[in-house]
Formats: C-alpha cells, structure tokens, sequence
C-alpha cells in the first residue's frame, strides 16, 4: 500500500515573491531568553526544530529549486535566509511571522510555536502570497487540538472509510515512513494530541497499558513528539479486571487505587511527555464506575489522581445513554442523557480532568442542536467532539465539507454568561479561563494512498486543525488554503472546487435529513436511506412519524429537553412558532400541512428540499467533471467514481424520503414531480 | 458436543401388547422372489436388513426389556418371533406390516420396505397400539423423499438455527457416531435422499467432487445408503472454471460437455450408488448458463446426460428471480419469475433432470399462494421444495409446526387435469405418470444437543419425511405420533404439546404477517419485525404501504401474475372479490377501510389479528408450563426458554406492525387497546 503527501505535496513550482532568495536557516535564540514550559521534553523540543528545519528544506526545494542550508550563524554575506528565533514573551505555541529585507523571521517562545510558525510560512509561499513585508502573528486559540482514531488493533477501523488502520496490524503497533508523514500532516495544521486507538476498548488494546506494547508505544511517541503532538490512549475502564490482576474496578477500592497509581508511574515513566488517556465508560456496553455504584466523577478523578503527578491528562466521555430503549417509550429521551448524567457533577471533577462532550446531544447526525452541557457545566473542562470521519454524512463517499457546521457551532451562544459566553469561548478556556480544554475530531484516515478515501475529504481533516488553531477563519478561507496547497494555483480548480466544497453540506441536508428529524439511516452501517430503520428500535432515535406529521416533542410538554438550555434558548426551542425551521422536527412533532417561516408546509419542504439536494448534486457533478485535465489524474478519477456514486445515491435517497412521507401523509407535491 | 437420539430414544418401557414376546428376527425369502431394483447397490441392500435387524434389537431391548435374537431360520419352538419376507409383488419402498399367532410379518420387495416396514413395527410399538391382529400395508406415496442440508464446509449453516453443521468442519467432512444416528433418523420417517451441502456452493465445497473429497464422500455414502439414504451434493455450475481446469462453462461447448462427462464418470465410480447433484444456477449471484446466452435446460440437460449413464439424477431449482431489482419499479414482479424463466422450457429437460419449485413463488413466507409452476408445467418431472428451517418463521426460537401449511399446499388443486390435479398428484408422479418426482425440505438440523434446537422443532423434521411417505396422514396424526414417539404416552403431554403444534403456525401467521402480505421482516436476518426494512431494496419483496392502503396489484390491471395460474384459480386470484382473505394482499393493493369476508376492515383485521397472535402464545405459554415435571428436565429447560422469548417477541411483533399501521392510516383500533 503506497500514500501520497495530500497537501504536503511540495513538488510543484510555485510563484512567490520573496521565496525563490531564501538561502539559509539558521536558529537564534535572544540573550535573555529562556525557554517556556511547553509540556514537551526537551528530547521533544530538539526534534521539532530538526523536523521543522528539514521540513523548510524539503519544501523550498520542491517549490523553489533552492534547498536553503541549515547553518549555526549566517556567515557575513550569506544572502537572504530565514531565522527560527526564540523570543520571550510570545505566548506558547504562538508564533510571529515577519519579513524584512528578503529575509524571514519566525519568532515564537517553544518549539512547538517555531513549527507552526515553519508550516505558515510554508502555506504562505504554497498558496503564493507575497512574502514581501509579510508580517502577522497567531497564537492557537484551543489549547488542546485533538484528534480521535477509532483503531482497532486487529487493524480495521470503527466508523473508518478509508481503509484499514496505520497505526495497528495484526495486534501489532505498526511504525514506519507512513507514521511520519501522518505525524507532519497533523503538525501543519496544527494538531498537537492525538488519541490512536478507538474508544471502545477491547482485547489486545486492554493490553496497551502493559509491557507488551508500551515499548512500542514509546516509539511511536517519539515519532509524534518530535512534531508537537502529544500521544494519548483510550483506556479500558476495567483494565484491573479484564488485565486478571483484580477482581474490581471500583473506583473508591483502595486496591483500584493503588493499581492505577502503578500503572500510570509505569505507562508515563517508559513513555516520556506521554498525554493521557481516553476514556468512554458506562456507554454502549462499555464498563465504568456505575457497576460499582459510583459516578462519573469518582472514576475519573480516581484516573486523573494518578496520572497527574506526571502531568497527565484524563479525558471523559459525556456519550452515556441508555442503548437498551424500549421504542414504546416516549417519556425517556436520548436527547437529555449527557446532560441528565453530568449536569450534576459540574465542578466535582480534578483539574486534569476534560469531559469531552459530542456537538450534538444525540450522535453527528447531519444537524443537530448544540449539546446542552455547553453552557450547562461551569466549573469543568470542557472538550467539544466533532467528528470529521463521515459516519452518518455520507461516509467519505459522499463530499460533505464540515468546517462550516463546526463554524456553527462554535458561534453558537449558550448564554451561560452575558459575553463570552459561545461554544467557542468555552472549549477555548476563554470563558471560564480554563487550560484544560479545546476540541478533538473523530478522525477520518486510513491507510488508503489518499488517507481520507475521498480526496476532498482531506479538506474536512486539514479544516478542523486549521479551525482549531485558529476560529477566525472562514468555512471558506480553509477550503480555499486547502485546495491551494493541495491542488495550486488554477483559478478554475479553485473556484470549482470552493463551491463543491462550500455546497456540500447544504446538499448532503438537503437531500436527507429534513428539519433536523435525523436517524434515517440504515441501523448498523449507517449509510444510505431507512426511514423506519431506527423507528422500532432500541437505540432512543426516533422520528414518531405518523399519517399526520413527524418530530420529537421535546418541549415542556414532551420530554422537557428544550427546557435544558439557558434562556433565551430554552424559549425559543421550546415554542415551535420561534424554533429554527432547521431544528423544527428535533424539538416538536408537527403537522405536515404546518407553515414554516419560509412559506412552505412541512410535507412541501420535505418534497422541494429533497428535490433540492439531488439538483445540487447533479450540479456539482457536471461542475467537477470539467476539471478533468485540470487535476492529477490519479485523484480526478478517484473522486469522479465517488461523484457518480453520490448521484445516484442522491437520488436515491430522495425518492426513498419523498415516496416514504408521501406514502405515509397521502399529500401531493404541488409541483407533481415524480414520487414513487 | 454431545447429541440426543430425538424420536429414536428407546430407553423407556413401553406397554404394547404382543411386543414383548417377540423373541427371534429372522430373514425369510420367498421361493419365486428375485430382487426388485432399488437404486441401491447390492452392497446398500444388506446393510439395510443388517442395520434394520440392528435397530430391532436394541429398540425391542430398550422397550420391552427383551431382545431379540437374530437367526437364519427360526428353530422348532423358538416361540415368537419377527419375519422379515422378500416378497415379489409389493410395489418398490413398500411393506406389509402383519401380526399372526404372535408372530410379526414385515414383507416387501427390496430391503428398504422392509427396512421400512421395521420402523413402522417400532413406531406401533413406541405409541402402544396393540400389535394383535395388526394388518396394514404402506408404499411412500413420493418417489423423492429428500432433505437439503445448506451446511458450508467451514461448519456454519445458511439460515441455520440448531448449532453448526455435523457433516463439515473446517473444510472436512465429519463422519462419526453422529452421522449413524442422523441416518437412522431420517430412515425411520422415510427419507431416502439427502443434499449435504449448501446450495450456494463456493469455495471448498466446490471441490467436493474432486479426489481431494471423494474418498470421504463414499465413506459418507456407505452409511447413508445403509439406511436406505441416496447422497446428493449440490454442485456448482461453474466448477469447470472454478476448479482451474476450464475457462468456460458453457453449456453447449464440447470441452465443458467432455469435462463434465468425465468428471461424472469420477464421481459415480468413486462412489457407488451415489444419487446426483442439485444445482442453484443463475440466482442470488451464483453462476450458470445464462452466462453463456444458454437456457437452465441446456444447462441441466448438459449435466444430466453426463450423470445419466451411472443413473444420477440434475436437480435443478427454479428460484431464480432479479435480486437487483429497483424499488421503485412496479411492474417487474419477483412472484412472476420463477414461472417466467421455466415455462416456456416445458417438455426440453431430459428425463433425470427435475426441477425443483418452492412451495411459493417467493421464499418460504408464512403464507404464500402455491408456486403457479405447478400446473404449469405439465411435460417435465417436479419436486416440491419446502423448507422446515424456520428462516421467516421464528427461526426454531418461535414454535411453528409447519406440516399443516404443507398439507395445504399438497392439496392445492392446479386444475391442470380435471382429476388427480393437485400439487400432491403431481409431485409424486401420478399426474403425469412420472417417477422421478417427490418433494425436498431444506433442513432445521444442525449439532446441538436435541439436532434442532427448538426441541419442538424435531416435529417439523419428524412430519415432513412422514407426510412425504405417507401423504394421507393428517397434521395432527403426525404430531400426535411424534410426540408419542419423543415423549411416550402421558395424556396431558400428548394433548399439551399436540394443542401447541397446531396452534403453533395459525398463531405465528397472527402475529406477524397479515393476509399474505409477508416480508415485513428484519433484512438480511429475517428474525423480527421491519416493517419497511424490504420495501425499499432491491430484493423485489415490497408491500406497498401508504396511507390509503397495503398489498401489491398482481392483477391484471397490476403485474398479471394472478393470471398464471389455471382457471378457475386464475379468477378467483385477480378479483379482490373472489380472492380469500388470506391471499388478499398477497394478490391486490386493498384500502384499509375495504370489509373482509369476516366483516372486519382490513385495519381491524390487522389489529385484531395481531392482538389475538399475542394472546394465542401467552395461552401457549401458560399451557406448556404445566408440563414441568413431566417432559425431560433438560428438554423442558430449553423449550422453557425458548417460549418466554417467543412470548415478549410475539408482543414486539405485534407493537410494531399495529403501531406502524395505525401511525399510517391515522385509523383507531375499534377496541381501543393500546397501540403505541
């Protein structure tokens, strides 16, 4: 299996003023400076200099023809060249950016800044910007910018669709040129942990902890650390037991205490700068401290007790629900088992403790309300979980860009303060002035040669880093940096694939999911259409549908889930005449003759926005194929047999949708097209 | 893994009057005899009467405490004693059963009546009937009495539900203990053909014909055909290409033709007496002739004139039908398509070809019309395929005793003759003066402990090879004699387990699928409820649901399949009239408010039906409870287990279906019960 560079592809010329005189690299450091704390070793901070220099080398060449020499000093007239330099008082992480005379400045106060402030300065001269008097600087704005692999050590990947793992074969740990390479994609845009293996912990990966692994797992810290990210594992609540050395996980058992305590001295001494762990317990069958009759909160502190001599870190998953729901009942609600189950354990937990809490209340469908705990927690760490693997968003064969649903979410505003107060200002550490905080993805790479299946879902990969480090940015900015680096310069590539890109999201809605309803996907596999296949099952996601309309009371006189959010929010959710029309069905069962905003009743919605979405597939499909020519060969024909595949299944989701609700309601589309 | 001897257990006294004086067996042969042909070997022949006199023994033994000696010739006063009498004039398979003095006559043309003739003396014997005076003789009304294992070689079973398979493993063939008794158990109800393998044949199953199996296949073959048993192997098509020897597999190309003439010539001299092959051609993705533009008769007839030399016999099935149908065509119609592949083939297969026709014309529903082949073809030989796998009836988890749907089925009149025009006359050859007919039934067995998991499920097992041998038996004799036969006879057990087989289908029918409509099933799986999960796929089983009504127009305003049958069935079907209810929504899309021949509203009928299925098995439950103590512990644990899972899924059943079409129709239940 061979793997390309995605958006490190330095082998194309490019034209930037400024680039083509760069002749040396040489690192400076001020005269007082000293170095700042950067939770990286020193081992760690040398590394990232030796990769970031390299880095700088290996691209200038490939897209100036000039490979700069490394040197101690710049001899006297040694030309133009760029200057890594460590300066005091720029915040970690941060770097400053500068040109003066031909030559570069990249100032930071860490290693770590220094390589961000590398890969800048690289995006700068790929997307051909002027280097001439270039002067900015940026600090990420989350401190933690995670990703997730959901990897079996058997090699597959849950909810992953693009192939099969890079991390493990075989219950193996796998390391090699690949390791690298993910490690400089995830660094230049900013990644600085990663999680490696999936969440649902079981056999092999129980033993991750243990000597069988952890000499490897010191290796591939190495890897990682030497581009500023920091390794994490998920854990196995019951490691204790299910490891045979106890007969209890019980958080508040001394024994269990003492273990843990053992455990983390061992796992954190053999894996230096080690990050932490993981963790998903008491959720869909996993084991966690409700066996014991114990809460959330002791089981994670029992963790983050023992891991932070070392500065380690604890992250908690808020994803507990009951998954064994019995469909004829309406009065429990999946929608508020986050909330219900932390709500009260705001402010109990240590302060290397994260929760780390889906956007969503119920599981990244397509659209969903901003989770409740958002606003609701004010005294814990929090961590926002998105997820770029397109588990229910057409699973990397569909396009589906969503940097502008993470956009949205993170503006929204939770009112949890009268300022400061949105996703954004929490995760950040803004709002409550926490650390211990920032946003993790689910990621959506494989060993497949283009790392995300579909090309174009390396956007969706390369947007949530860049988005992470940096908010400000627009849906749009992304795209257009990562068709840049990607793809170059050709105004027509990028026009064209801006608006596949900025048009898929809208589409994907469009012709699935309308008005917020969600889940009607195949049970299991979640891909393609079942309108009932969540309807009678066991898992609490359900659309009521009937002959005279659909949606989720969630209202105070439904499930009461609305009423979780802090006003205004909650009124506006909880009145289905203020609600968005887009979150309409989410929180009320409405009839199908019923006006929305814009004009339309819901059943005419339904037709016209499933009707929509196909049109704005076929759209996208004639636009895309004229850039045959215009793109690697390769990768155009990897994405024209996705495109095709995407509209027809369009279309097939469109029928199923439109004849299902026809079926079910008897109303005609006013416009009679074709219903089945 | 240990395993029971299910209806063949003899290890209970029994009080049979004239039984226990029996004390000698002896063979006698009458002076004009010649052996009749029987298909066997002379080799199969005196294993028979060894195996039978075998079976005497130890029967006769367990039974009545004494066994008897088997002698050349009884001596002067050696008392009473059984005769087994080669007999000329008594037509093939058949016996004559006769008791004298004390003494027990079992007289017949060839060693399997008598063999035969041994397990009805035994059957008498177990259920006590008296054996004074006893009188009766029996020929098997079906020349075919064939069970069709689809067990894999890696040991699973296609739409298995007892355990795995006992005839492979890991790509052997297992022959052990097990096998002898599962002979004797298919003996003793009369089957005398059996297919080993799955008939989607892949893999190593592929090779079964080949060195690598023979050897094991014959050693399989010699216990089989000890009890009467011709083996069978299904066969793949495309086992000249597959096997690497050819690359075609066209029919009428003079190398595959010459292939296969030789490789039958292999299989038949390795081993003796060996019955033939059953091919699934052109269906579900498995290869056939279509492949090379040819006809399923040339291809059958390829086969058949290869096989025909050593006797061998091409069963061919005629399930072949559009698996990648669009749902949201209307007019090509999966019922039609058996019908239209074959008829127009009528008359072309060679003689030792027959074709083997489900029992409906489409995949073994609860309730189906009969196959319209029948009747239809009136030039070619037929078998009835019927599966007592429970794939769409409860999977051996639910109770459903099958033999009262297939006694309809049998005396279904086709009006292809005005007399002796039923499925039953036809199969068994005396419509059309065949003989190579008869009937198959995809096996329920597999390795657990009582052979088919539902202990109740040795029933279906027990009656379809009776009722094949001895079509006149009523659904309740047979269960009666199964029970007896299993249980021994305690009048509440008798009358208990024999109330539950017959309500066992009419319930399942009520509780799951209305008036004929079928399919509403969980896809891929088939246990459960889904009320949509087939109506939007490509498998072409749709029930055509919307808000008005349900059912599919088979009429001739819709598919015009109602019209292939034979008047006056073909206008009975097409007119919603005319049609029974049972079939209604089988043959027409009907509205909900449409009155029934029973008064009730097709929405009533719905809920009532399914409210009433519901309380048939809780009537069920409650029944079977009181027989604690007085069945088996370890049986009565089982079934125990199984009946409570029955009841809470007939409930969910029963939720889902009237909650799907109250939600659709928007129409109250009359009575007012809780739909959910």
């Amino acid at each position: 299996m061979g793997f390309e560079q995605a958006w490190l592809n330095y082998t194309e010329r490019t034209s930037c003023e400024g680039a083509d005189e760069l002749q040396y690299i040489c690192v400076d450091i001020e005269e007082d400076f000293r170095p700042a704390k950067t939770g990286l070793t020193e081992f760690g901070a040398d590394e990232l200099i030796e990769n970031g220099v390299r880095e700088l080398q290996n691209a200038l060449e490939g897209m100036t023809g000039c490979r700069p020499v490394s040197r101690e000093q710049p001899d006297e007239g040694a030309g133009k060249g760029i200057h890594l330099l460590f300066q005091k008082g720029i915040p970690a992480e941060g770097y400053r950016l500068s040109e003066k005379d031909g030559s570069v400045k990249i100032a930071a106060s860490d290693s770590r800044g220094i390589l961000y402030g590398i890969f800048a300065l690289l995006r700068q001269i790929r997307i051909g910007k002027t280097l001439r008097g270039m002067e900015f600087s940026k600090t990420p704005d989350m401190p933690l910018r995670m990703l997730n692999h959901w990897d079996n050590m058997d090699g597959s990947i849950e909810r992953g669709y693009s192939g099969e793992s890079f991390f493990f074969a075989d219950d193996e740990i796998l390391i090699n040129d690949r390791t690298v390479t993910y490690a400089r994609l995830a660094a230049s845009v900013g990644i600085n942990a990663v999680v490696i293996n999936n969440v649902n912990v079981k056999d092999a990966a129980t033993w991750l902890i243990t000597e069988r692994y952890l000499g490897k797992v010191r290796e591939l810290n190495e890897i990682l650390s030497g581009y500023g990210i920091r390794l994490f594992l998920s854990l196995n609540y019951a490691a204790p037991v299910e490891l045979g050395e106890l007969e209890s996980a019980d958080p508040l058992d001394e024994r269990v205490r003492g273990w843990w305590k053992k455990r983390m001295e061992l796992v954190f001494r053999e894996v230096p700068g080690f990050g932490g762990f993981l963790i998903k317990a008491d959720s869909e069958g996993r084991p966690g401290p409700f066996t014991y009759g114990r809460t959330h909160a002791d089981g994670a502190n029992m963790l983050a007790e023992a891991a932070a001599p070392y500065g380690g870190l604890i992250i908690w998953r808020c994803f507990v629900y009951n998954c064994q729901q019995d469909w004829r009942d309406y009065k429990t609600d999946r929608a508020r088992s986050g909330y219900d189950n932390f709500i009260g354990l705001d402010g109990m937990f240590l302060d290397n403790v994260v929760l780390q809490i889906k956007n969503g209340p119920m599981d990244f469908q397509v659209r969903e309300p901003v989770h409740p705990l958002f606003g609701g927690l004010t005294g814990t760490n929090q961590m926002l979980e998105v997820q770029i693997a397109q588990e229910y968003t057409g699973q990397q064969r569909h396009l589906c860009y969503l940097i502008p649903m993470f956009k949205e979410i993170l503006r929204f505003r939770t009112h949890v303060k009268s300022k400061e107060d949105t996703v954004r200002d929490i995760v950040s550490g803004k709002a409550f002035g926490q650390t211990n905080c920032g946003i993790a993805a689910v990621a959506n790479t494989g060993n497949d040669d283009n790392w995300t299946g579909h090309d174009m879902a390396a956007a969706n990969f390369y947007g949530f880093g860049r988005l992470a480090f940096d908010t400000d940015l627009t849906a749009e900015e992304i795209a257009g940096e990562w068709i840049g680096m990607t793809y170059g310069q050709d105004e027509q590539v990028m026009e064209t694939l801006q608006y596949l890109l900025m048009q898929s999201w809208p589409a994907y809605e469009s012709y699935t999911s309308p008005l917020g309803i969600g889940w009607m996907v195949s049970p299991n596999n979640h891909y393609g259409p079942s309108v009932d296949g969540y309807e009678y099952s066991r898992w609490g996601t359900y659309h009521r549908a009937d002959c005279q309309g659909i949606g989720v009371d969630r209202s105070h006189d439904g499930t009461g889930y609305a009423l979780l959010y802090r006003e205004p929010n909650a009124v506006v959710y909880d009145d289905k005449e203020k609600c968005p029309d887009e979150l309409l069905l989410f929180f009320h069962h409405i009839p199908y003759l019923w006006k929305l905003r814009s004009g339309k009743t819901v059943i005419q919605h339904i037709y016209d926005s499933h009707f929509e979405g196909v049109e704005m597939v076929d759209e996208m499909v004639e636009r895309f194929r004229k850039l045959r020519g215009k793109l690697p060969q390769k990768a155009y024909e990897r994405m024209m047999e996705r495109f095709v595949h995407q509209k027809e299944h369009a279309r097939e989701w469109c029928d199923q949708i439109n004849a299902y609700f026809y079926r079910k309601s008897g109303i005609s589309d006013e416009r009679k097209r074709k219903i089945y």
